[in-house]
C-alpha cells in the first residue's frame, strides 16, 4: 500500500449538460468526470469527496472537495492541469493544495456562498443560455431585500427544503448574509451560511421572487419560516440561475 | 404583389456552431437560420440583408440587417418575438423598427464597433469556453496601446486583409477609435471605424497582441501598415474572441 496524501481542490463548472455533481450510475456527473480523470494520471481508482451535492444544471466556480492519491505521484501545483487534461473543457479544477489527512471537503466545510443570477430583459441573450432564470419582468429591489431579510439569522428551514425521499433530520441553519444587487436587466442574490437544505437557496430565491412580483405576501415567507407546514410561499427557482461560489473552512 | 414594408433588424448570437453569417448551401448559417424563420412566418420566402459577414465563431451583439416584408402582417414591435420563436436561442432579434425603403443595413452603413476579448488567466473558465482568445500569459496594456495606435487614422489596410478569393479593390479604411481596457485575467480591445476588410480586426489584434507578448517589434506594424507586401507582423487572431457590437448609420 503505498503512502497517500490528500488534496484539496477547487473546481468550477458550467453545470449545464451534467446530471449534477454527485456520482450516479449512468456517470454523467461532475464527481465521475473527476474521478475518471484521475484514475487515468493514478492507474487506480480515485475517489473525490465534493464538499456539497450541486442538482443538475447548477453551476460552481469554487467548489471544494478533496481526494487520496499517491504520494510522490505529482506535486500538487501539477496537478491541475494534468486534471484539466482529462477533464470536459466545461469542468476545470482552478487550484489544487496538499491539505492535512485530517481535512474534509464536506465536514470541515465551516460555511458556504451562493450566488442566484436573474435576468429580467425582454429577450435573453445568446450568451445567457442556461446561467441564469430569465424573469421577463423587472423585479422591486426594495422587496427582494425585504423578503430576503427574514432569512437572516438562525432559524429552522424545514420549510425551505425539498426532501431527498426523507426530509433531514437537522433542519436549523444561519444566513450570515444576504445581499441583492440589482442593475439594468440582472439581479444577483448572493447567500452565505454556515449550511445548506436540498434546494434550500432556491426556494428562498423563489419566494423572494414571488414576493418581488406581488404574487406572494412578505408576510406569508415569515409564516413559512415559522411554520414549515404552511406551504404558501413554496416556489423553487430553476437550477440554471444557481452558481456555488465558495466554500469556507 | 403585395405592398411591401422595410424593417430594420438588430440581432445578437453567439457565433459558436454557426458557419458565420453569410448564407451558404449547407444552410448553417445565421442568415440562413433569420431567413428561414421569416419565410415561416410570411409564408414565402424573404431575403436578408446584413450590415457584413461575420465569420464561423465570430459572435455579435448588435449586428444589423433589412428585410422587406409584406406590409400589414404584423406590426414591427411584435416581430422580434415572432422570429424569435422560430430561431435557435443561440441567435435573438433585438429590436426591429420600420425604416424607409432607402436604408440598406449594407450600404447605408457609416461605421461599425468591434470588441475583441481576452482572457489571460492560467485556467480558461468553464463560462469562457468559445467566447474569447486564451492566452496564458499576461499582456503589457502598455504595448497593446502603443501598437493599436498606429492604426489609429486614414490607411491602406492592404497587410491588414485577408483575401476571399480576390483582394479587395479598395483598401483604404479610416480607424476612429481603438480602446483598450484591462483588468485582471481580461483585456477588451474596442475598435470603431468607417469599415473593415476581410479578417482586419483579428489581423489587427494579432499583431497588437505579438507585440505585447515580445514576438514582434512595434516597428514592423507600423512598416506593415506602410507596405502591404510586408508579411512581418501577421498574425489572425481567432475568431472567437471577435464581437460585432454595433454598426453605425
Amino acid at each position: 500500500m503505498p503512502d497517500l496524501q490528500r488534496l484539496k481542490l477547487i473546481v468550477s463548472y458550467d453545470g449545464s449538460g451534467f446530471a449534477g455533481w454527485q456520482s450516479q450510475s449512468r456517470g454523467d456527473t461532475i464527481q465521475d468526470a473527476i474521478e475518471r480523470a484521475a484514475a487515468k494520471i493514478c492507474g487506480c481508482r480515485i475517489a473525490v469527496h465534493g464538499a456539497g451535492r450541486t442538482d443538475a444544471g447548477v453551476h460552481a466556480l469554487g467548489q471544494c472537495a478533496h481526494m487520496d492519491v499517491p504520494a510522490m505521484k505529482l506535486p500538487s501545483h501539477r496537478w491541475p492541469s494534468a486534471l484539466n487534461a482529462h477533464l470536459p473543457p466545461k469542468i476545470r479544477i482552478e487550484k489544487m493544495t496538499r491539505v492535512p489527512a485530517t481535512f474534509h471537503a464536506r465536514f470541515s466545510a465551516r460555511g458556504k456562498t451562493y450566488r442566484y443570477r436573474i435576468l429580467t430583459t425582454p429577450v435573453l441573450s445568446p450568451f445567457e443560455i442556461g446561467r441564469a432564470w430569465h424573469l421577463r419582468s423587472e423585479l422591486e429591489s426594495a422587496r427582494l431585500e425585504e423578503a430576503g431579510a427574514l432569512f437572516l439569522g438562525k432559524h429552522d428551514f424545514a420549510g425551505f427544503a425539498a426532501n431527498r425521499g426523507r426530509p433531514a433530520k437537522e433542519t436549523v441553519r444561519t444566513i450570515e448574509r444576504i445581499e441583492v444587487r440589482s442593475r439594468t436587466g440582472l439581479v444577483r442574490i448572493d447567500v452565505s451560511g454556515d449550511g445548506f437544505l436540498y434546494k434550500m437557496v432556491r426556494l428562498m430565491v423563489g419566494a423572494m421572487v414571488r414576493c418581488a412580483l406581488g404574487k406572494e405576501e412578505v408576510e406569508n415567507v415569515r409564516r413559512q419560516l415559522r411554520d414549515p407546514t404552511f406551504r404558501g410561499a413554496r416556489f423553487v427557482a430553476p437550477a440554471e440561475g444557481l452558481y456555488l461560489l465558495r466554500v469556507r473552512y
